[in-house]
């Protein structure tokens, strides 16, 4: 695993093209907010678009708690399951859409990060389970996978590991640094730790710091998985059994706070399952929406690691840019900022509320920055920046047109 | 178990008196909607005021997914747990007051519902873990628990138990039956099933169909006790092992669907546990609120049974007033009510809605009925029907007073 010497950036194809995800081998230990150093760091990426000769057309886009590297195109090798499996796949046509990336809709030619015109580059992010340095990697001092010995990350190393990763594929700047939810954190804090090196941000459906309520749903996921007695402490790896059992809970209360109340009345209402009539059972599903839920969490375990789960729900929950960067003020948080910035968010997003862009849109208008804040009325909730592609498009076009 | 022939309906203490839960074997088996037949039924029942000679003044107490019959006073042989261990008890006077029943603030001398004037019932629900007949009562074909061998029972059948009780103590008439959440599902229910025999519904954080949301969350409680191994298909009691696991994450999402992010915001905000910087532990608490869940979940497993939960959380999920006595009209499920019905609901109360209870009033408004609704500005969520007795108390008094 020797660094990887001046790499070159490859070309994929847009929309509708294949794309393969590539990885990187970090030449130096990434250095960590819990005090340790991680080392070796592996980065799973992929490509959408052409850099140009400047380097100067980079958008760098961070996935959410259950993304990863494939954000647009289609896999060249479809895995199992889709990181698309949720509502925002199936409501769009009817059917998953088998290998596409999570976020096709937003990634592309004439697209709101037109490949066009930005080289787009999309990692797995530190901790994950596809592809990048994780709990499932081999920790070098036992050769075995680091399971709960792997030290607990923060958004801030995610983002310090995401900017060693774009120097080693010579890029210094980029011209804009977007991702929803827990990846607008990572926008955040990257236009707070490197000032200098971020041209703009665009930041949809997040927030500076999670609110208790969000909190609390997390840790309830987070005790799901440890309370499985699967999970093992942790060290599951190679032993045949694995928390699938408390990670299907976990998908499921997570997928909940990631739709409304509305959007599930419209989706499924109060129909049954099989008739019209009750089965009198406590053990098969009744409702069709008791129904997708446990086909969302029999999906979800498939693709995904529960200690990765652990770990980047626990850096979600800890980010808080106030507390971290402004001694508990927001402002002054974000007082040494120098990217533009856009904020999207949801009416009906009760996770990551639009207050919270709200705040943030307000402390920098506060400090004389350039920031514009767009709520748009749309009734899925959290799953709106998912879903609601053709409404943020034109947004995200004209803003970045505008730099 | 004999029936017992001519109970003698005994006087409780009211409010801070010393209450003992008695228990009543019904003389004939209860005909459950699912076609069979339970036999026998025990009801754990508490009484507080006096009966009047007429027995014209019964108001019967319905109560939640986790209550029990003892509703109000201190109870002579207090739990090792108080089923007030929630919000609502620790909110009150920062100490959970050990032994007093789940609504004191509302039953007594001058209360809501008033032991000076009415002889207030309150019993265990059917399928029960204090003291009803249940999934952990000895199932006569076996001598051993039913586990999950009890059949899946409704709130038709609660009531159905709860009249047959009432008959035993040799009252065939009450002057209000009152609840909430659940607890009004039952008085709904009252009022449709035995439109004769009650006077009047007092209906409280109520719904005539729990929404999809709402039987998600339910789904996803039932689903975390299933998936547990401790639980071993439901025939769990006598091994030594339970599914605390489980019902500990049943718990935690019910808890927080009980209140809202406005309250975990005001108790907890994002205040740290221990110290005023992170320990970064994915396995301990780190923010307040998190302790708190594991608390509430630690507590409740040491008092509720995980099969009581399932059947209970199914009931409510099933219940649907329209789909059960109006062919899906809520109007015409309604149509036979000559109860007079007050409704009372809290703004922000999101999962028993004030929508539900102003759809309710609405159908009986247009069949001509009795009806008022209060929805009470409030900001603690569902469990505001635990907490707000000073603002629900004139209401109910008065509606009372008029009848």
């Amino acid at each position: 695993m020797a660094p990887m010497a001046e790499p070159a950036p490859t070309l994929a194809a847009g929309s509708a093209g294949t794309v393969e995800t590539q990885y990187l081998d970090l030449p130096e230990p990434v250095r960590l907010d819990c005090g340790q150093e991680l080392y070796p760091v592996r980065v799973a990426y992929e490509t959408y678009g052409a850099l140009s000769p400047r380097r100067d057309n980079v958008i760098l886009v961070c996935h959410a708690l259950s993304g990863d590297a494939h954000a647009a195109g289609f896999a060249k090798t479809p895995p199992e399951e889709s990181t698309r499996d949720g509502f925002a796949a199936e409501d769009r046509d009817g059917t998953a859409r088998k290998g596409l990336g999570w976020w096709d809709g937003m990634i592309g030619p004439g697209k709101a990060f037109d490949t066009d015109r930005f080289f787009v580059v999309a990692t797995n992010l530190l901790g994950g389970c596809r592809g990048t340095t994780g709990p499932s990697s081999a920790d070098p001092a036992t050769g075995r996978p680091y399971g709960p010995d792997f030290p607990v990350i923060t958004v801030g190393d995610m983002v310090r590991t995401e900017r060693a990763f774009l120097a080693s594929l010579g890029i210094e700047r980029v011209a804009a640094v977007t991702g929803g939810s827990l990846g607008g954190m990572q926008a955040f804090e990257w236009a707070i730790q490197f000032p200098g090196q971020v041209d703009s941000v665009v930041a949809i459906a997040s927030t500076h710091a999670l609110h208790p309520q969000g909190v609390a749903w997390n840790a309830i996921a987070r005790d799901a998985i440890m309370r499985d007695p699967a999970w093992q402490g942790g060290r599951y790896y190679g032993t045949g059994r694995k928390p699938d059992a408390g990670l299907g809970v976990a998908r499921m209360v997570g997928h909940i706070t990631y739709l409304s109340a509305l959007a599930l009345q419209d989706k499924f209402g109060r129909r049954l399952q099989f008739a019209d009539d009750l089965r009198y059972t406590i053990t098969e599903p009744e409702f069709q929406v008791e129904s997708y839920l446990r086909h969302q969490a029999d999906s979800f375990v498939k693709r995904f690691d529960a200690n990765t789960y652990l770990y980047t729900s626990r850096a979600l929950t800890y980010f808080d840019l106030a507390r971290q960067h402004g001694g508990g003020s927001l402002t002054r948080a974000l007082a040494g900022v120098s990217a533009r910035t856009l904020l999207i968010a949801f009416s009906s997003d009760w996770l990551y509320p639009p207050s919270a862009s709200e705040e943030i849109a307000g402390a920098l208008h506060a400090l004389g920055k350039q920031a514009e804040c767009h709520v748009i009325e749309a009734p899925y909730g959290h799953d709106c920046f998912l879903l609601e592609e053709a409404r943020q498009t034109p947004i995200i076009r004209r803003f970045l047109a505008s730099g």
